[in-house]
């Protein structure tokens, strides 16, 4: 990354923005502006009762048994792209907001929003992969709802889906857990997703083609638990891509993390194609790769319990929790020099899940 | 409605359909072309996951305690109407369906899909009167996400909502558990949601302003819980109204049900105003009445519990299951004829929830 770092610093630049009054794209990037429209509009008006706004998912007391609870839209533009399609991506995401909870994936609902004149063979195909993804994944899809607007009020499937999981173990998982000397561990490379989807969208082709990352992670995280990884926090890589997870749990934890930009594992291709469309691949959106904050004690057998899954088998140790002087997060470059990280400002590019 | 049957009979004929290889705003009417693409793309790509799709929700055992989920899309056309709006609608129509499966609604999820350009205090006025709706019904919002779609790929905003509520009974609330000699209670009158929208929509002006029926139906049913009226079926009549809401019911349940025209409350401006657009109240969608089944020695009872509930004040007792030969829905009508009901054929008007 160090040989674009131009254009590579350009999208993380904070910026002072007035904040508009308007809805526009950069609403929807994961960044600085939907973190800002989250704290002013919704915040501010469910106050209290949103409190779980801020992590991937809620984690409710039932009378006997805490279950986590999250969901997820999904309006990806092309619905289908190498590696995945708006059906996979709606089981999987939705999974992976319940793993990052520490919680076994259970149930899901799936509610349609279609616009008048799809193909429903086209529907079709997407429930299809819904429905393999879900065997896949071990989760049962229970209830639904469709509804349909007309034509130009929507674009062709929007769906959003919502899962319950079980937790069936003590630890409490979430940003103020982690501790000085936590080890980050990354669960394998960076900005496939984003840059299938974009590609795909665009009508790029490259000479190796580039498939998202699109995958179901609670496998890989119930091995964890099994093994009684202390887990204080994990996180998935969608919007924003790993600076702006990892940003986000800096400010939440109000900590410092540094990583390596070294051991961050990005492939030839996705380097290749980062260079051409001018992406930093750290601000890239990921859909089956996470970050797990665990002691340093455990890192090695982390590494090696995550290596053993097919959609973790490239899991890297990629750097550590500082403290809390100074708190964000810092990356080391392939230079030798250190450079602050911040969440993405602006918008990269809309639509990617 | 004797002195316009001619119009009320025309929504309801089953006429013979070409299954349609597009999606059409029929799809969306709640009515029988609904039902057919349910069946034919979820259940047959879904199949016995989706086991609760014919249902309000899914009833999901954890390991010591039963509890109902639930999601909803709306996507309402306008935003604010007589009597509610977009978010007052999201919380209620998720809180119903949960009541409906006879559970206490707890915990809510809320997802956002918002067009480019849309005013943000729009946005905020629809977080506040969600919040309110939360609060009246007793109901946390947990967790949510926000999309955000291109100026003409959506309109204004699509809402989400799934939920999830306790089962403190051991009461099974199934169409499948209805029998001959039940009483068919209507919690109030009908017809007032659909007219509210439409006449909102496009922009027609009443003598006396008709608002919309929009409530939180929890409290009248956990009071009749409470109460220990042994609940057979409940349904809310939303989308297809109760002509199509006793249909389903009926099919599902393989009986017949007989309910009196005579005894169905009527407001007289919405009478006036379904003479004036050609609708049959029947039809037209509810968002605050549902029906429930229950037994005949309890029917008293039940109706004066629910007459000290402000938003089912209006409870009458309608008809009764009549067994299983003829199974569906007869119509005793003010003339004193019998006449079969049937599910909303085709589209009566889009956008309606």
């Amino acid at each position: 990354m160090s040989d674009n770092s131009n254009r590579d610093v350009q999208p993380s630049c904070a910026t002072p923005v007035t904040r508009p009054r308007v809805i526009t794209l950069a609403h929807g990037s994961g960044g600085r502006i939907m973190h800002d429209l989250i704290q002013d509009v919704f915040i501010g008006a469910f106050g209290g009762q949103e409190k779980a706004q801020r992590h991937d998912g809620a984690v409710l007391d039932m009378a006997t048994e805490r279950i986590a609870f999250t969901t997820d839209s999904y309006v990806v533009d092309p619905l289908f792209f190498p590696g995945g399609d708006i059906g996979k991506l709606a089981v999987c995401g939705t999974v992976n907001d319940l793993a990052m909870c520490g919680a076994r994936p259970r149930w899901m609902s799936v509610a349609f929003i279609l616009e008048e004149g799809l193909q429903i063979k086209t529907l079709e195909r997407i429930a299809l992969s819904m429905r393999d993804s879900a065997d896949h994944a071990g989760v049962s899809l229970v209830t639904g709802d469709t509804k349909v607007v007309e034509k130009g009020r929507g674009h062709k499937v929007f769906i959003t889906t919502a899962g319950i999981g079980s937790i069936d173990h003590g630890l409490v998982i979430s940003p103020d857990r982690i501790r000085a000397g936590d080890a980050v561990v990354l669960s394998g490379d960076i900005g496939r997703h984003g840059i299938a989807v974009i590609s795909s969208r665009q009508g790029l082709s490259f000479e190796t083609e580039i498939t998202s990352d699109c995958a179901a992670l609670g496998n890989p995280v119930m091995a964890l638990l099994e093994a009684e990884i202390e887990i204080h926090c994990m996180r998935d890589l969608t919007r924003g891509g790993l600076a702006t997870s990892l940003v986000e749990i800096a400010e939440s934890a109000n900590m410092g993390i540094q990583i390596a930009e070294s051991r961050i594992p990005v492939s030839q291709p996705v380097r290749a194609a980062c260079e051409l469309l001018g992406f930093d691949p750290m601000y890239v959106a990921n859909e089956g790769r996470f970050v797990a904050f665990v002691p340093q004690t455990q890192a090695d057998q982390a590494l090696s319990i995550l290596r053993t899954h097919g959609n973790s088998q490239g899991a890297e140790l990629i750097g550590e929790v500082t403290g809390n002087m100074p708190t964000g997060v810092t990356l080391l470059t392939s230079l030798g020099t250190q450079r602050p990280i911040h969440m993405l400002s602006g918008e990269q590019f809309p639509r990617i899940c």
